[in-house]
């Protein structure tokens, strides 16, 4: 089946950032939020995010509106949508009511893909009509730049799902990583949560500053990580030899930094000394701007990236 | 006093980067290393990095050779030099020899700065006849590309010497992170090793493939790290709030996902599940010029970033 109408369910960030990829890549984008105020913000974002759009390569000239409807009813928006990307609250009562009203209007092999950042493709699926048709696609703000999206199956999901799910996160320039099974964040905010772990003991420890914290990763290992996964690293870390050198000779040491890894606790101290760690951080600097930085950053990281294609996808 | 000169204790990967960093700002560079065949090594690779060197405004026109010279007596490179940069192998017994040597023929007030990525500057200034002039100055591989040092008091460290050695590296265009301490792996090396241990449980556990880790870091998180550390991302996470909001909201999902993390133990089935996957990303994939579009990559990364400065630094 092609895909030529996307419903989007839930106006908010990531909904709205969705909205403008799905339309740069051509398709109807039908977008239901029960605020129907947020029918303004959409379009907003929508033209917000264009011109980094037209600046990777993706989308060109102006939005095209024609393309973009706004309801406050999921039935409505499901009408005539060949896959749902559904971006309501990450509260599981919510989330079941969603996938509810989508299937009381949806055929039943039109792909729901949530992209919950905290719940299990298991539990969103748990007693709906059809789970087979459910999947978690995540993808990492802000999506029309990010390209990752994780794709999980829930114990339910059909394999079809998945493959229809893949091809058309292919078919729009994502770059998709399959989980074989879904567990608590994903892969990606795992790992995020693992840094952070580690980046609050040193913090809480007085090893260092949170500003020298998020310096050493930004002119550091980020570096590099924009360029190349943990595994790669290491096997270059391993020389000649590669991964199998690294792990013979340098397992050990690892498994002994493993061992030092903080284990803190989010208490009220912790949490202040975080804060003002923070606020330490950002003093004199302007923040109205963060978010237009970001993605200015991002755009130019993506064009950089491309122009050095050859590396393997 | 200013540093005119500086002695390279090793000639390894990381003593010849370092050498060509220092080439490129101009200063007189007297590298030692045991095995004398290791001079016609560190003269291609000088060659080989001052392309780069160009490329992101550091260095012009040819290599100067005549500010390089080479010889396998320590003593005789720390003759005349005002700042020792110790890479020699990471063993203490081997370090401390090293040192013992450095300190027989250099002025009392030379700062010995050790890029050890496994030891303590504690452990290394024990012993030695100056241990206030010992510091641990970490780089992260290409030293010099990644612009990260690590700076790191030992127990005896003079406040001078770190003064001394945050001028020197802050003068050479190094982004300096001063630890208030020293442990194990420092800092960037600990906020690896977390992210390496998920990545580890990811894949032991088959939930994630090593290539899909890879591929995520890079197409996801990863992009964002070469932008802004975990707290600028946690802040922008809280919206109009910032990281106060998220701490108060999201902190407790911060917490539960720290509990899921995983532990594993890096036995043999492990390694070899690894070692599958890593040989299974790499099949059909030209390693041969790995390090050439890493540095390539970062370059280009390096050139964009200061391109849109104005990031607070």
């Amino acid at each position: 089946m092609t895909i030529e109408t996307v419903a989007i369910i839930g106006a908010g960030l990531i909904g709205q950032s969705w909205a403008a990829l799905f339309l740069a890549h051509g398709l109807r984008v039908q977008v239901q939020d029960t605020d129907p105020t947020r029918e303004a913000g959409l379009h907003e974002a929508v033209r917000r995010a264009w011109p980094d759009l037209c600046a990777v390569g993706v989308a060109e000239g102006e939005p095209p509106t024609a393309r973009l409807s706004f309801t406050t009813s999921v039935a409505e928006a499901c009408t005539g949508a060949d896959f749902v990307q559904e971006c309501g609250p990450d509260r599981i009562d919510v989330k079941r009511l969603i996938v509810a009203e989508i299937e009381a209007t949806s055929g039943k092999d039109v792909v729901i893909a949530s992209s919950t950042s905290s719940l299990l493709a298991s539990e969103i699926q748990h007693g709906a009509r059809h789970p087979g048709r459910i999947v978690v696609a995540h993808p990492f703000n802000p999506p029309h730049l990010v390209p990752l999206v994780e794709l999980v199956p829930g114990r339910q999901t059909a394999p079809q799902a998945m493959a229809t799910a893949r091809a058309f996160y292919d078919s729009i320039g994502r770059e998709v990583v399959e989980l074989k099974r879904d567990v608590v964040g994903h892969v990606a905010n795992r790992l995020s949560s693992a840094l952070f772990r580690e980046a609050v003991h040193l913090v809480a420890e007085g090893i260092a500053s949170v500003e020298d914290v998020d310096r050493a990763v930004r002119h550091g290992p980020g570096l590099r990580w924009a360029l190349m996964g943990p595994y790669l690293t290491y096997h270059m870390g391993g020389g000649a030899g590669g991964f199998r050198h690294y792990m013979d000779h340098l397992g050990p040491t690892q498994a002994a930094r493993w061992a030092e890894l903080g284990n803190p606790v989010l208490d009220d101290a912790t949490k202040a000394r975080l804060i003002a760690g923070v606020d330490e951080m950002l003093a004199g600097v302007d923040d109205s701007d963060l978010v237009a930085r970001r993605d200015s950053g991002l755009v130019g990281l993506l064009k950089m990236k491309a122009g050095a294609r050859g590396d393997g996808d």
